[in-house]
């Protein structure tokens, strides 16, 4: 059994070596903006999942490797397209890719990493190379999906707490479920285990998203990295706000309202009386019980999981270390 | 044996269903590009190609079929991306999809399109499917290799032939080529007879690319359904444009630079003036003979390819009809 450490700095070593590779093809302008977006670094969290499930059923995690950079070069391609279309210019502190080369560089090398990371996939001719490409090609019309519900949330009043939980489970959670049932998948786990492992990173995702719009506003921003009140400032139909909108008495109501239809505002002072609309509604609360309970169903789910529990020990402690993070 | 019509009559029945089961699929906003994208039509050129070489070797196009549809929506996917970054509103006489929807949608449906494309070749489970992935990939990502170096040249005044044919072989030719060794391999085609069929379909795409050219600034408007003379207002440099500065005297080339330069003119003006130096320089007729040359190589690599010759007749039909269209 490899540690969750081990297995990070295999994938990072690993990313960092294709990322050069790719480079030396040519029209470099198609490919630097590739190497630029993987080279930004991040957790590798998806990769890590790919490994983790892959290590639960065999120690050869060199066969799971190419699979698990083709899921980091997936995940890196929907944040090339996702900051055009959310209009991102920062990302992990430098500029996004469409500000540092062009939007139209950031549409055609996100192409080509999308088609990139099927050919890592292809490199290991397993037997389970088509369930695997089957699931991965799902998911990732999944996320175009959740993508699409986001950006017309934007649009939206009457964004329901259920219609928000199938946005997250699209847009975040069906990837690093697929990462887990890929690794599962290609170590020849049995389709029911696979499964399960699918339904844990599920239940984790949801927990993980959620915490994210807690951190966006309630975190530290010296350890969450991002500038705390991003989602008030942008209206984001997040579980805080639809559940504010959902609880708040008549006035605060009016008042939250009143907040999200202002043009000009001190952002500071905007983010300040949100926060303090939430409290006193008491959504914060209503969040955290709910990333608890996506958290523990993960857990259980893990828990029932028909393998010795020495060889769950790296995934629940990732699965704690990731609801843990930066507060 | 199927006739080229019977293929092109099936696979336009069969991607008119898949694009109105695909607007089931929830959101709307996400699918409806797509469907319109599907619905403008075409020649169908991909996918018949597909069986076309699929039928060489096999009677059950039935299960080339998805294959077929997922090429051509692969096809439409690089449409809907390479039409933003070349700024086209109109397509097939009607409005782009980033015009008629947005940028995004353009983005975000194109990108599902790519992913739904594998879902199309993963229908079938032919033991070449690893194989036949292997060579879609990696055709994709030549295709987005093209749209870059054709972007690259528009900075570009000393773009060589060698560049241009280069270009054209990764944006138009691959493609066709992959169509065909795709529809072979899964025929469970020899591996050689794929490959060769693979060569005439770069040969025919180059030679299909340069009448493109060739049509765009000689061509009969009413034919040709594009603008005639598109290429020389945005000066593209097309394989006429190349020549002409390379093969002009001093003082026609002064004169193509001078156009070339100018910003305020008339566009029918220019049009006539650079069309009469591509004339007087004598291109028209260096550039007839290389549509020629590639299309007689294409025509001997199909004559040597060791199937029985009724079986390449389909073929050689289509490959006759696609150079002696429009004009």
């Amino acid at each position: 059994m490899y540690t969750v450490e081990e297995l990070q700095n295999s994938v990072s070593a690993e990313i960092e070596k294709r990322s050069k590779e790719l480079l030396r093809n040519q029209p470099v302008e198609l490919y630097a903006p590739i190497k630029y977006s993987l080279d930004m670094g991040g957790k590798r969290l998806r990769p890590v999942l790919v490994l983790l499930a892959f290590n639960m059923f065999s120690e050869a995690i060199e066969k799971a490797i190419p699979a698990a950079v083709g899921i980091e070069v997936f995940h890196n391609f929907t944040l090339l397209h996702d900051d055009i279309m959310d209009k991102a210019d920062v990302r992990r502190s430098r500029p996004t890719v469409h500000k540092q080369f062009s939007e139209n560089a950031a549409i055609l090398s996100g192409d080509a990493m999308a088609f990139q990371s099927y050919r890592y996939f292809l490199e290991q001719r397993s037997e389970a190379l088509p369930e695997v490409l089957e699931v991965f090609s799902k998911t990732a019309i999944e996320v175009c999906e959740g993508q699409q519900f986001d950006m017309d949330f934007e649009q939206r009043m009457d964004v329901t707490e259920a219609e928000y939980l199938e946005m997250i489970r699209l847009k975040t959670a069906v990837l690093l479920a697929c990462s887990l049932k890929v690794g599962a998948l290609l170590a020849n786990a049995p389709e029911n285990l696979a499964n399960q492992l699918y339904d844990f990173g599920i239940n984790l995702g949801l927990a993980f998203q959620l915490q994210d719009d807690l951190l966006d506003t309630f975190g530290d921003q010296a350890v969450f990295g991002k500038q705390i009140g991003g989602d008030i400032l942008a209206n984001k139909k997040t579980f805080l706000l639809i559940n504010a909108l959902a609880k708040a008495s008549e006035n605060e109501k009016a008042a939250l309202i009143s907040w999200i239809e202002k043009t000009d505002f001190d952002p500071k002072e905007k983010i300040a009386a949100v926060t303090g609309l939430y409290q006193s509604i008491g959504v914060k609360n209503i969040a955290e019980e709910k990333v608890n309970d996506f958290f523990n169903r993960a857990i259980r789910i893990l828990d029932d999981l028909n393998v010795q529990d020495v060889v769950k020990q790296p995934l629940r402690n990732l699965a704690h270390k990731m609801l843990t993070r930066k507060h």
